[in-house]
């Protein structure tokens, strides 16, 4: 008997089929003896419908407004739910932020969660009830009513994880699981069945597209077990969770990421002094434009090279705001491509053992691959290399560090 | 410098254009000086496709979780029109019914207001901001969310004026007022300046048409004058107010109703004994059969004839029933006829003048109407034809009291 939180997205629950469909699922933890919390989204779709009203409007609508607009969404998804449980003699009440109740701060469209009170739902769920819970949404202390941005479902279920101690934070989604890497770049992917809080974060390329890097952050700050499943399909999916220090040995890497839609941007022969970093990066930034790796070598001659990549959209207006950089700085000239992509292998395992990068390294000089940039963390190391050998790369780190078996 | 509650209904907020209109309609009372509340309604066609997607689910779906999704219609509505107000730099806020707080009993679907607080409008008035709340909603002490049921937005808008001891609450609707009878029947038939809550409410089969006479009831029980006008055209509408004892004379009648919708069922030769009447009705009742007018006439014998009316719709279930009660109370047998209608006059003025009821009766003699049934209240007479001479009759009334002049 255990307590889980269970979150559907929008497209589980993109139609009444669908929506009867979770019912089942529910319904068979339940009967299976379990306390359930399902945090839903909107129906998929619906966000997009009301934008789309508000932008005939106005612009840019107001935040305040905003938020009573689309948290209706998933409003009307906790009522059809529990009408679904309640049907299928499975007694089900629905509550939406305000009524948890999930209080946040006011940042309209982006809030962040600051309390639950979980003495509701408790009570339900000593009742026997399944408690159906709006995600995305809060209600400020004033009770206004928030949202958590786009994607927030999945932070609601693990804050209501967290606040409820439950057992596990069931993530349902249209993946059976997280892979070794993309299955559609090498066949022999293997769906994980454990990884760490601080690996799928840094496997944010891809797990990004499976739930949303905060909730992973939240759930590890909180302890909170994830498990990442689908939502079509029966099966173990993956569960995030903390470093196991009990088991006896780490697989050195975990998984590869990869992102092709990067472009780098070099400024060349820039002075070497203090502040010159912030001095090309701040009108970058503040044309709103996100930088992800940057790189700066030890320079000669009182002079350096800055490198930095960008989101591949962003090359041409990145490239013209670095051109006025470099004349004001004196720096040479401002050079780049965009036709590039980052390649990262990703573990615990590589914290205790050594030789790791020279592995990697070695593994793409066999394959006659130059590597144009390297950036480390603790636990991954990510080169940049050009976007015709990505497949070529992923494929050869795979086989390299054995992800293919168990 | 007036407070006024001002209510939109579907049609008027029918569209991103129509909400426009509103928000325009709004701005130029407050650049006047007033301070605004607005109440508003679902967009046209929204709670029917909520409706619609709970009925996919259960036939009779949760009556909580009903409220929990049809209430979202009106939430996207006070959104939309705060954005469209804020647009024109009139500052607006919006409020769902448990927001501002409008607290209601737990009868979910149909439940009554019992509170409302007005210190959240009040300040927001203050300040200069028009206040949008979501009509047809409200929470139960427990924080659930209710409905008042269809059409219970002119009760929210009512209800706050009362609450906001508001000069007036207007409701705009798609008529432009409140007639003398139906202008399609009557080509002379005039919008009334000024009519009494009594009077509109013995109009209810014209009145019910343009606003709820639920809402009526309440706007009369705590003297709230309400206005009906067009959303659509500018114009002085009509005011429904107390009776104006400083009137020199007030019109005899003011306004003709009439129902063509009606059957009637006569149950000849009961018994005249004690208690007959519920004998009669309550299986009618039980059956869920709305009954309208009720006539018993003195009987001879000890034997009575017991006649009632009732939707058209409803007459074969109705006259089945009666056919089993007739045999049941050894009655003599069940007449009934379903090509009348009702044709009513209404006025406080025949209260205090003699002789209306004749008048009524010769029109309708000389145009050789014959009367099936009669039943008075204080202030309406209504008859009972065959409904062929339905136009003929309204025309001839509406002649006959002059109400085509002011």
């Amino acid at each position: 008997m255990a307590l889980y939180v269970q979150k559907f997205g929008g497209t589980s629950v993109g139609s009444v089929e669908r929506i009867e469909a979770v019912a089942d699922k529910v319904k068979s933890f339940r009967d299976a003896g379990h306390d359930i919390v399902v945090v839903v989204s909107a129906m998929s779709g619906e966000t997009n419908r009301l934008l789309g009203l508000a932008s005939q409007i106005m612009e840019e609508p107001t935040p305040r407004e905003m938020d009573v607009l689309v948290s209706t969404g998933e409003q009307v998804t906790i009522a059809l739910l529990s009408m679904a449980l309640n049907k299928r003699g499975c007694p089900a009440i629905s509550y939406t932020g305000g009524q948890v109740r999930i209080t946040t701060d006011n940042t309209h469209t982006k809030a962040r969660i600051q309390t639950i009170d979980e003495k509701n739902m408790r009570a339900d769920l000593d009742q026997g009830r399944v408690v159906v819970v709006a995600g995305f949404q809060g209600v400020d202390e004033n009770g206004n009513i928030t949202t958590l941005g786009r994607g927030g479902s999945d932070t609601t279920g693990v804050a209501l994880a967290a606040a409820l101690k439950a057992d596990e934070c069931q993530i349902y989604t249209d993946v059976d699981g997280v892979y070794t890497t993309d299955p559609r770049v090498v066949d022999s992917a293997r769906r994980m069945d454990r990884i760490t809080f601080e690996e799928m974060i840094e496997m944010a390329s891809l797990g990004s597209k499976i739930l949303q890097i905060r909730s992973v952050e939240f759930a590890g700050k909180y302890n909170v077990p994830l498990r990442v499943l689908s939502s079509f399909e029966d099966g173990p999916g993956t569960l995030i969770t903390i470093e196991d220090d009990e088991k006896m040995e780490q697989p050195v890497i975990s998984g590869i990421a990869f992102n092709r839609d990067e472009a780098k941007l070099t400024v060349q022969g820039v002075p070497d002094i203090p502040g010159i970093a912030s001095k090309i990066l701040r009108p970058v930034s503040d044309a709103n434009i996100e930088v992800d790796m940057i790189v700066q070598n030890v320079g000669a001659d009182n002079h350096t090279d800055f490198t930095f990549t960008v989101h591949r959209n962003d090359y041409a207006k990145a490239k013209a705001i670095l051109d006025k950089v470099c004349v004001e700085l004196g720096a040479r000239e401002v050079s780049g491509d965009d036709k590039i992509a980052k390649v990262s292998i990703v573990g615990v395992g590589m914290r205790s053992h050594a030789g790791v990068a020279t592995q990697m390294f070695d593994t793409l000089s066999a394959e006659g691959i130059n590597i144009q940039m390297i950036s480390t963390s603790e636990i991954k190391i990510s080169v940049v290399i050009a976007e015709k050998y990505l497949e070529l790369s992923v494929r050869a780190l795979h086989s390299s560090f054995e992800l293919n078996e168990q």
